[in-house]
């Protein structure tokens, strides 16, 4: 054994609806020691993302094993990307002091596969957290839906939800970046106001006000070529409404879905549009496009540079306080990439 | 006036839910004169569509005018596509004793502007009312379907849904035709023994059977790649539990949909899948697609000539019967193509 201590965020009961942080516990172990090809990591930022949600539950009926989804059951540690520092390496790609992007879920320390782990550098202007958001998974799921599924061009309107959020804010950006026009879906007033004054959007809907559909026709005149989405119900239906014939929806993810409880379906009024508009619905999942993540990165970095890309952040501090911002980022609160800062001063001028 | 008289079918009362020969009335008009560029033609046979029972109703939200459907109200004639003789014609295109593809409706004597027309050949082997059925809109729909829209290949595993109907049987044969696998959905014994003694599929799988989605699972032990759809509901629900990763559907209708009650939405319990397994989901449509049905008609006439596609027919005797011959499709009798003769013997050899 190391001799070191790591605290240790456990999912302890499985939600069925709301998640809450009573549904979390806080326990103390001993780190066992890296065995060779594993590297022990001390964590600087954890990653807080919807998808966590619906890892607590699986409602999909799954005959054959076709889905692969692994759940999140109770007593397992919470799971998730992270940035962190080498403290320990068996691995000879990496030394102590290396920066590295990995699975290390919700604790101070963590031993990983060097296989699971990427070395990253810090980006000017940006702290290292950058590579959870814009230049991680956030970012790459942006990219995948506005450029590789939906191939969005000058000549589109795209309709984005979630749109203050981490792959939202991004999704924005980049459809912009292709002379798109772009309408964003947020919650209050807040969030909307930014998503034009700072966000890049061209309008922006705030999804809690009344009149909701009301507002979004009088956003899309037109209707809209584009919809990037990730929340599901209630939105996706509305969003539908609003579709030009032969649109395209790039789908990635289903945030209204995770949180419904169990055994719920949501009843999409206007799915009969996807055939009397002749829609293109495509759900897409970042890790069977690995051969594009290159490609997504290089723009995105790009783009960052350029000031082009949103780096907004929501940070939590304190790995006691990640189910806390869990519920926060599920209920609304906050907007762009939503971390935690565990130990982000290890790292000198983070 | 050309002092002729015609029977015409009207849509009596709009259907809330299932449709009866109740919601018909038969009335006798005289026929107006053709104008010049138009052309009278006598029905010799009329088709009966899945898609006459959608529109009846018109149930999306529809703020601008987006969808474009035009729907059938109380009182108007039954629309449709007909094979016709040409007896009078004010268009140079057409002459009496011309058999034409129109949109003649449910009548014995229609008059048409000669641009709606198509003149028609007769095929060796088969009635005129092959370009009802393979030839016509239901082999256009299937072909668009599995080539155009979900480019099926030997790698494949296709299923069909209403797979003994006028598209989804040509949908299975053009599957076949490029070394795909075929399973078939149908209701009743018969259909299924049907598809696979008659139909080219491999297997069949009877939705009304007790078990069904365990009948489903053993026909699909590896999944699907792709469904063609064309029934929507509990059906489409089935299929998409069915799917591998990366699956695409080709969605050409919602005949469930179609004959629900107003305001009824179904929730689609796996609809998360399209997001968790990456699938594709479009919608065709037909009358968006006109430059590929030249190569559509073309392979489906080889295919006809060469024996490998089927012809089957459903065929109801008389212009007054063409009610109980809509409700009867939509209750899932008879298979292949369905269709009125309403003077077919106005052409020797027919």
């Amino acid at each position: 054994m190391t001799g070191r201590r790591t605290r240790r965020v456990l999912l302890d009961r499985v939600p069925d609806g709301e998640l809450t942080v009573g549904h979390f516990r806080l326990v103390e172990d001993a780190v066992a020691d890296p065995a060779p090809g594993e590297v022990l990591t001390r964590t600087l930022y954890l990653s807080v993302d919807p998808v966590m949600r619906k890892l607590m539950a699986n409602r999909t009926r799954e005959p054959n094993g076709l889905n692969g989804v692994n759940s999140l059951g109770a007593g397992d540690q919470m799971r998730g990307r992270t940035v962190g520092l080498v403290e320990v390496s068996n691995d000879p790609r990496f030394a102590p002091g290396d920066l590295v992007l990995g699975w290390g879920g919700w604790q101070d320390l963590a031993v990983e596969k060097g296989d699971a782990l990427v070395a990253i550098a810090p980006v000017a202007g940006h702290p290292l957290s950058v590579h959870l958001g814009p230049l991680g998974r956030p970012g790459i799921t942006a990219w995948l839906g506005i450029v590789h599924t939906a191939r969005v061009t000058e000549s589109d309107t795209v309709l984005v939800s979630s749109a203050a959020g981490a792959v939202g804010s991004v999704a924005g950006r980049l459809a912009k970046s292709r002379g798109a026009r772009v309408i964003g879906i947020a919650g209050g007033p807040e969030k909307c106001r930014w998503l034009v004054s700072d966000g890049g959007f061209d309008m922006a809907v705030d999804y809690k006000s009344s009149g909701f559909l009301d507002r979004l026709d009088e956003a899309t005149p037109d209707g809209v070529s584009v919809v990037f989405e990730s929340v599901g119900g209630a939105i996706l239906d509305a969003a539908l409404g609003r579709m030009r014939a032969e649109g395209r929806i790039a789908l990635c993810g289903l945030l209204d879905a995770y949180q419904a409880g169990s055994g719920e379906a949501y009843a999409y009024r206007n799915f009969g549009l996807l055939l009397d508009r002749g829609l293109s619905l495509t759900g897409f999942r970042i890790d069977a496009l690995t051969e594009h993540h290159p490609e997504a990165l290089a723009e995105l970095r790009r783009l960052l540079e350029a000031g082009a890309l949103a780096a907004t952040e929501t940070v939590t501090d304190g790995l006691e306080n990640a189910p806390a911002a869990l519920v926060g980022l599920l209920a609304g609160r906050g907007s762009g990439k939503h971390l935690v800062a565990v130990d982000p001063r290890s790292v000198a001028g983070n």
